[in-house]
């Protein structure tokens, strides 16, 4: 665990802690077949054999798993965080021919927090100067942005009119990738044990169990994810594909509930605290344990600087709230802002390749005095900022009233929406307000207009909500956002436990991931105290990342338990490293281990540190299967002698062998 | 944070972290009415006053919270572990009049673990030897063991005849601690904005967001809890008060689901590691935390002193696992288990004061080869071991064919039952299959026998579920065992993140909370990995109680919000020390925050670490409250004049106001 405190402070790869190789992991590649040049990461865990009590030594596949990290994650890699990352898709973007080079908007003092010429002067002085903090990458051959010459360069638009672009069946196989691998299966034995899986909601929406939401928003998940569902699901606005023709690094992912769960990661300087070094690696320590997208939240000197490092590493799709630099821009006055500084915000963002903003539009100058009562008014700093802006002019939000123009700037770079949530509910007592509805209905007619200029959308939710309050907010979005992806922050289900709310936060999420919402926000255990160090980025990445994972498994997202079922085989069997390395944070697990019983041999023991030798409830399990064996047909011989028939039959009939004899 | 290696080996008063007080908080006492001599007791956090920004001062009256620390969280206790507590029922018990005094079995060296008269005598002279274990406050006078002389000795029973015991005006006042507040509270303007509470699943029947159990399975929280309302749940078997008539140092608690949610953390040392002290200790810090009930699952040498001195000193109930123990009795022989000798054990344990027995007399022989086909076959401890019994002499489970026996003994000590679930799925493979459900339904069975001879019972339930197998448990379990209060371990709602299934498992529990399920056993970070040392445990217990809380949030329990509304306040108003002690874990939460802000002005600043003085939403929106003030009728105004009826106007017609301007 690095700590901020312990950055050493050059410039060079201190932070290098995301770049260590997960156990026994190797990155492999899996080729596209319609497009040749795809290639898509994925990381293969290598496990070791089962040792039966017949000394049966019996083989088990490697596990293959969705990897976020990119090529950080590949040990083949040399590139440093000074140089960048390839540009993965710059070819792919300019064979559309639908784009144009030009020369961006300059960079200015005030970009990075310098009100006045001099005061930019004098702070490239200081330690602190803009030549330093300057990305190095670029220096050399300053590139030219990219932008649209003429109809929208969105994955939506191609969609729409059939095409399936490599960035889709790059996105096709990450999706498929178990069932893909399960395909390649030789052995029928360990495929038909590891590959059952339950029914989830989706394949039993009669069940008495099954939440209506099912019923009213079927989900559409097929047995096998094509090409040609990514472009349908994306083409009917059902899942988007954040992806800015400025961010070539970034490998394409998609977020919609037809697909896996995904999770975002905050990062972010502000005016208190952290280093554009720290942020580039708590970038990629995130995608390291899992994160599927970043949001740059930072504030306060540099904000320009920062987001050029972080793009240029970044594997993974970046999110920006565009009005946090603009306030820095006008010394943090609200009401100083006007729509042409934060136009030329969002320019100046969409040329360095931010793939997705969040717009506070449907905080409307009507919703505002609806706060007053409430037990913590509004909490999300954009809302805030805009319903200050509001009362102080005594206007409509002018992201509302120049929604149509910023529509046309998304388009021209396939930046995505994420229309936010100004006025979610800071408290449980305030969840599922009017306000909060209030503004969910504006941003379903948002997201209408935005479609109407080709702009992929999502729309983001609370917040604070109790458990039995989650589905209405599920429910109300796909309704009245015509079925766009859903991207909530939690919800925290209790507001009394500071200090662990990515727990309080990480059962509303799965909750809500079950029902139907796309992509997770992810909470840190330092939520509502202080900025995450990077210990707190891993913690909220691992607890999302096992809430999204739970809600595949409850939606019966196909080959989600595949997972489990090998950890759980591993657990069973005393594979002890095989347990850890097939979890999501093998690290943790092993210290927590070696914390009881540190010996080497502890890790190959048929037992555990829990019950000892004598107790322990999984050896004698593994007696009684002996002994069954032993004494009738049993399973392993019924596997041995292809009579999968006679090993059901002992189950079913076990009993009366037992009870005749 | 104190680890068991920090431990200095001596028996004196060692590992007493837990005695420290929590911040701010004062120990109060409220009396008995029916009862005089009942006085449960309370923990009041005192709060600072809010300062608006009119520069009004506004009190914030203290908030009461449940407190399971017993006489160790009342600094003006100066009793050792070593004396124990002090017998706060033996009065009740002795006035009934129905119980007597006698010689008990006499403490045998296999008690211990030490298998002949010879092992213990070489034991003695060892370091751990057994004189200087046997807990000292029993040398001078020992005491003898009570039992009935006659009927049962139940709370059931006298619920039954209505009588309305001092245990049962004690849990009354106790779970009724919040409304009691209110009523007292003098300024009705605080009163009615901390009060607002949405109206949980039980109050919404018919929403189509409500799950179909609570349709199938009403609650019956009333607004205000009565002795009366206690005696009349008790009696129909839906709730039980575990309390063994030789604890008499436990207070009274109540488990069942028209009451708040329980949770209980799991300690006890094993044959690999711990110590009679560090399992003390822990016993007392996992209530200081807030566990409503203890089990002690000790296993190797000592069981019979770790035992005694964990009920000496425990003021909530103490749960166990008989089989443990008996099998220790056997050298870890299941198939050398008895009748006589687990009969024996349980004698041994009713008389120190085991407040509930965990019995797996559910695991019958004709379910056991359903799990031979199962991903991790039978994972409970307490399961396999009467698996491997009823294999090996091929008869059916002897928990079971005894049964009316067992019930007996409970019945003459008030042991409650809690019906082990051996056969409950160790992962997300083996959720609800025939094994685990056939298991059930026999729980069901032994339910009504055990009602028949006036022993409270409640049954254990699973696991590892997905999430959207959980409803079914909870309605299937109501349904088989007519309503009795349903236990369970988590569930855990994916196996894949070792390391981290306190927060895996904390889903699950929130979520079978809210369905109606009465208890939630704890599960810490260590589980599947080691034995949890006491930062486990505190962070195991802190999950169980938010997620218990989620769950009461969610059932709409009257007066359950109530904290969580002083906490947003305060944190709202930026009152961060009162935001920190208001938490499960003000310790935790003030590290938190010091470790980015830790001046203490900045406990005092408007403003936070995550965004500066400048971003601050809370910050903005107390700028827009205060705006909204000066220009229209504020809330502020109204509640000043008293005019509530205006407020909710402004709220209404507020957005006018500004349009109108």
């Amino acid at each position: 665990m690095i700590r901020p405190e312990e950055s050493t402070g050059t410039t060079s790869e201190a932070h290098d802690a995301s770049r260590l190789p997960l156990p026994a992991s190797t990155r492999i590649y899996v080729e596209g077949s319609i497009h040749p040049s795809v290639r898509v990461p994925m990381r293969e865990i290598t496990l070791s054999d089962t040792k039966s009590f017949t000394d049966r030594i019996e083989k088990n596949e490697a596990v293959r798993v969705y990897d976020c990290s990119g090529p950080w994650g590949d040990p083949a890699f040399t590139g440093t965080s000074r140089q960048g990352l390839p540009a993965l898709r710059r070819d792919w973007i300019l064979q559309r021919g639908d784009v144009e080079t030009y020369d961006g908007r300059p960079v200015l003092p005030q970009d990075n927090g310098y009100l006045t010429e001099k005061h930019a002067e004098y702070a490239s002085q200081s330690e602190k100067a803009n030549k330093f903090i300057e990305f190095p990458g670029l220096t050399a051959e300053r590139r030219q942005p990219l932008r649209a010459t003429g109809k929208p360069v969105t994955q939506l638009h191609y969609a729409r009119q059939g095409i399936i672009t490599p960035e889709m069946e790059f996105i096709a196989i990450r999706e498929n990738m178990r069932r893909a691998k399960i395909a390649d299966m030789q052995d029928d034995i360990i495929r038909n044990h590891l590959d059952k899986q339950h029914a989830g909601s989706q394949q039993q929406p009669d069940s008495e169990y099954t939440p209506n939401i099912f019923r009213r928003f079927p989900q559409r998940i097929p047995a096998g994810i094509t090409p040609e569902f990514v472009r349908s699901e994306v083409a009917a606005g059902r899942a988007i594909i954040p992806l800015n023709i400025n961010h070539p690094e970034c490998e394409p992912m998609i977020i919609g509930r037809n697909f896996l769960v995904k999770i975002n990661a905050n990062i972010g300087n502000s005016a208190v605290a952290s280093s554009i070094e720290e942020e580039v690696e708590k970038m990629r320590w995130a995608t390291k344990w899992g994160a599927d997208t970043v949001m740059d939240l930072s504030t306060g000197k540099n904000i320009h600087a920062t987001r050029e490092w972080i793009l240029r590493n970044s594997p993974v799709p970046i999110g920006t709230v565009p009005i946090y630099q603009a306030l820095e821009k006008v010394n943090g006055k609200a009401e100083d802002l006007t729509w042409e500084l934060y136009r030329d915000t969002l320019i100046e963002q969409a040329e360095q390749g931010v793939d997705y903003f969040t717009i506070h539009a449907g905080v409307l100058l009507r919703f505002v005095p609806m706060t007053a009562s409430r037990m913590t008014g509004i909490v999300s700093r954009g809302g805030s900022i805009m319903a200050k802006w509001c009362l102080s002019h005594h206007k409509e939000n002018f992201l509302y009233t120049h929604w149509d123009e910023i529509c046309d700037i998304c388009a021209a770079y396939d930046v995505s929406f994420s229309i936010g949530d100004g006025l979610r509910p800071g408290s449980v007592a305030d969840a599922n307000d009017k306000a909060q509805f209030g503004e969910l209905e504006v941003q379903g007619e948002l997201t209408t207009r935005a479609w109407a200029k080709g702009v992929q959308v999502m729309n983001e939710g609370p917040g604070h909500v109790p458990m039995h309050m989650i589905e209405e907010n599920m429910a109300k979005q796909l309704e009245w956002c015509h079925e766009a992806p859903f991207y909530t922050l939690g919800p925290l289900t209790s507001d009394i436990a500071p200090g662990y709310d990515h727990i309080t936060s990480g059962i509303g999420a799965a909750m809500i991931g079950w029902y139907g919402c796309a992509m997770l926000c992810y909470v840190t255990p330092k939520e509502h105290l202080g900025l995450p160090n990077k210990e707190d980025v891993k913690v909220g990445v691992i607890t999302y990342k096992l809430a999204a994972h739970a809600a595949d498994l409850a939606k019966g997202h196909p080959g989600a338990q595949y997972r489990d079922n090998a950890l759980s085989k591993a657990r069973f069997e005393f594979r002890w490293e095989d347990q850890f390395n097939l979890g999501l944070d093998p690290e943790t697990a092993r210290l927590h281990h070696d914390e009881t019983l540190p010996q080497d041999g502890a890790k190959t023991a048929h037992f555990c540190s829990m019950c000892g030798p004598h107790f322990c409830s999984m050896k004698i399990s593994e007696d009684v299967r002996q002994y069954a064996a032993e004494q009738a047909i049993s399973e392993e011989e019924a596997v041995q002698k292809g009579m999968a028939e006679k090993s059901r039959e002992f189950v079913e009939k076990g009993a009366e062998v037992y009870q005749q004899a």
